[in-house]
């Protein structure tokens, strides 16, 4: 059927088309069935939107993006006929019923939401189905493959090649920096990308890029990392596994994350970047994506198969994680206290006691014995912070940077304890929830620092935590939260009282 | 934050609204999150879309049919600001993680469905939970409560009412208007609700369309039905269990019908026109939606549980599917074989037994003893075709009509037999693909007469059937589609040959 083409203008994550009702039924074509349009240079499938008032008959609506893949101009008539749904909603429709994926129908799926093939509801049936049907570790080393395939990879001159990633849900975890300069200033290479926050408080490249440039694309990545033996990049400036961000945009308003996508997305990424060695940390404890022991391990497990499979070898930290990592959450607030902890301060413990003990697994994968006190050695003799400094100024930092140069928004707001005791939890999502309200990640001054942690004494009307924000507004609106939510949990020391039962007979 | 309204050139199934990126950093948004917007009417909540070319700073793009909501125009100004999700996302949630879910969470889920309040993404994420981890009978019940509860209902002053359902998948299924005319005549009320064809051939309103009218409102439905015992209405020009509609939108391009969905579905349409006795038909066979009478009767099970949970007393019939029920599939086709019944003629046998059968359950309902004799005996009369002329005139149809009125398309094309034998297999689904190539149920001369079926002798040469189109170009195709699929099975009375296998030890 002959149709003109006319622009639409909205570009939605899936390419669509509107039509008219009247040629929709003589195409017989159903609202998300799918249509080939030939183009003038190509042909590209498109899904069918349907109106009879919002375009008229003989005409085809269609983004900007969608006319220019098929080197067509708005007035031109082009070809528009039915199209089946691609192969790949089979396998999709083979993981709704429980059953395993072969590699070559994983690859499709795979592909097909690369190519942008495959509908939003169709990739939401995939990730609900991944959710609760889950996949062997056989299908997750495919997947992970797979996803490999659909971007670039960076070859190194160099080798071996050390990574880490922690799973995502502590907050506060500003470990990154500190673990790479110190594993570069020991000689070897961790080439590290990181991700932005999506739900939670502040991502790796949501802090450092307070301080120097995060986006470098893989030539840049590449010559840093060899010259340096460390690098500090966003993974989103690169094109690695790209078709994670593409499923992260579904996942994210389901508010799930699926276990097998998961891992492949985490060794999608590690492969992408040529990864040799690879040690995962795994926060685990309330609050966080991993709650208990026993499932960390099964997670561990995976990691390590899927690592086998793939020929990288990963080894993995259980580290705890039932309150925030450090005192300080928020970009600046977290860059301030991981810039500390380089320059020689020994507070918060947990974050140079976390920062030694990844990198110490590290250095032991390369051959250095006794890796915890040697990671200590290398941050205590200002080793770190030499090669810290040697990173940020070869991504546009100022190679002079100080922990004081990073300042917190000027709107600041304490929260003071109503009552005696002691800290007996701190919940992680309650302060997620606060620090976003204070404009955290997007206002990089905003943000919260504890003044008390777990198991510490605290009188009434002591201050529990500070909020800063750079809006006056927002530092108001974290406080009503935060006095609502009430995320630290004061007790006695007598937590639960029994009282004595006498038996009778 | 305030934003200029302008006009967004379409009217997805979800409410929507574009904003600049940078409008979205300052709000806290990411795409598929949502805003309220209070115009000045009432307030709105949609899903958010993002761009940084197709939407200025400043700038909020919408439907008119969003705009008209908010009682707004273009170029007025109205508050924007982030919204939650809604509730009923947590119970999505649960049923992904296999819990049960409460009366209130399903109604939740039901009523933002209806509302528009939830995207796409997550009705499919809902389906597609409901597929794997599916509903007891108790969360059925409910959720066709909830079902009923976000439409109208038909209170009728006559009682009791009686209804029949054919779960879809099997082609030519032409007996309700020979059901209802028979069930009516016998002095019953049975005010019949039918489907147009979603992925079938032809579904029964897309037949009766080609004789009276079938868009019908509720009051028109009920005086014809209080007047003539009878009516052939479709079900989708009511407002009756209305949510079902916007979840086949997303259930279509996903090929799954979750049981629970498909259970509360039926029943919600049953009870919103107040049946107090149900008849289910659940064909039977390959390439049908029941593959196997174990699955069968399982459905049946269910029906019963959920009729008593509900009050409505519901019986099930099983019926053979294996093949078409008669020879005709397609609008006009069906008519044709469906009137010539009425009017006496004896075959296909098939689509008289069947239509007896079912009536007579239904007589026997009504405490009417020997129903399917008495069925037949009715239709013999001419009874039920007298009953059939009132029912169609009332419809605003010819009370005089006769099946010779209904032609099918002029081009004509037939399928021989390549060989000679026995017909073993007649392919539903081939079928179905053939007489939609057709042009089948849009064209309304477009189909397919079938000259042979199952366990008939068919010499080489012999017409296996006749494909109708009123388009050349469709008949074509859909003959070449006939010869690549081979939609019947034509083998030897012999069907394996077995070898003597000796066995030495």
């Amino acid at each position: 059927m002959k149709l003109r083409i006319s622009h639409l203008d909205i570009d939605a994550s899936e390419p669509i088309v509107l039509l008219h009702d009247d040629d929709c039924i003589e195409l017989g074509v159903k609202e998300n069935d799918r249509v080939r349009i030939d183009g003038p240079a190509r042909s590209a499938t498109a899904l069918v939107n349907r109106s009879d008032t919002l375009v008229e008959r003989g005409e085809v609506k269609m983004p900007d993006s969608l006319i220019d893949s098929l080197g067509a101009a708005c007035g031109d008539e082009v070809n528009v006929v039915y199209s089946a749904k691609p192969d790949s909603v089979r396998g999709i429709r083979k993981k709704m019923d429980g059953e395993k994926l072969s590699k070559e129908e994983i690859r499709n799926i795979v592909f097909d939401i690369r190519d942008g093939k495959l509908a939003k509801i169709e990739i939401s049936a995939w990730l609900t189905s991944l959710y609760i049907n889950g996949m062997d570790s056989e299908e997750i080393a495919y997947f992970t493959q797979a996803m490999v395939d659909t971007g670039d990879r960076v070859i190194f001159d160099r080798s071996p090649v050390f990574d880490f990633h922690s799973i995502g849900g502590v907050p506060g975890n500003k470990v990154t920096p500190i673990v790479v300069s110190i594993v570069a200033a020991a000689g070897l290479m961790l080439p590290k990308t990181s991700s932005r926050a999506i739900s939670s408080a502040c991502g790796t490249s949501d802090f450092v890029e307070t301080f120097c440039d995060v986006e470098l694309d893989a030539n840049t990545l590449k010559s840093i990392a060899e010259e340096t033996g460390g690098v500090l990049a966003w993974g989103g400036s690169m094109n690695l596994a790209p078709v994670d961000d593409m499923v992260i945009k579904v996942e994210y308003p389901l508010g799930i994350n699926p276990r097998a996508q998961m891992i492949a997305s985490i060794m999608s990424k590690k492969m992408a970047i040529s990864a040799t060695h690879l040690l995962v940390d795994i926060p685990t404890g309330t609050g966080t994506k991993v709650k208990t022991i026993d499932e960390a391990k099964g997670y561990a497990r995976d990691f390590m198969d899927i690592g086998e499979r793939l020929g990288i070898h990963v080894e993995c930290a259980i580290t705890y994680a039932d309150q925030p990592v450090g005192n300080a959450i928020g970009p600046k607030l977290e860059a301030r206290e991981c810039i500390r902890i380089l320059e020689g301060q020994k507070h918060p413990s947990s974050v140079v006691e976390k920062s030694c003990d990844l990198a110490g697994i590290i250095l032991e994968m390369g051959g250095i014995p006794n890796g915890s006190a040697e990671a200590r050695r290398i941050l205590e003799s200002g080793a770190a912070m030499k090669k810290f400094r040697e990173i940020v100024a070869a991504q546009g930092g100022n190679y002079d940077i100080k922990s004081e140069d990073l300042e917190p928004g000027k709107h600041m707001v304490e929260v003071f304890s109503t009552k005696a005791g002691y800290v007996h939890s701190v919940n992680n999502k309650d302060l997620v929830s606060i620090a976003r309200a204070a404009g955290s990640p997007s206002d990089k001054g905003a943000g919260i620092l504890l003044l008390r942690k777990k198991g510490q004494r605290v009188e009434r009307g002591d201050v529990l935590f500070q909020i800063y924000a750079e809006v006056e507004s927002k530092a108001q609106r974290a406080r009503d939260i935060a006095v609502r939510l009430q995320p630290l949990q004061i007790e006695g020391m007598l937590i639960k009282k029994f009282t004595s039962v006498s038996v009778r007979e």
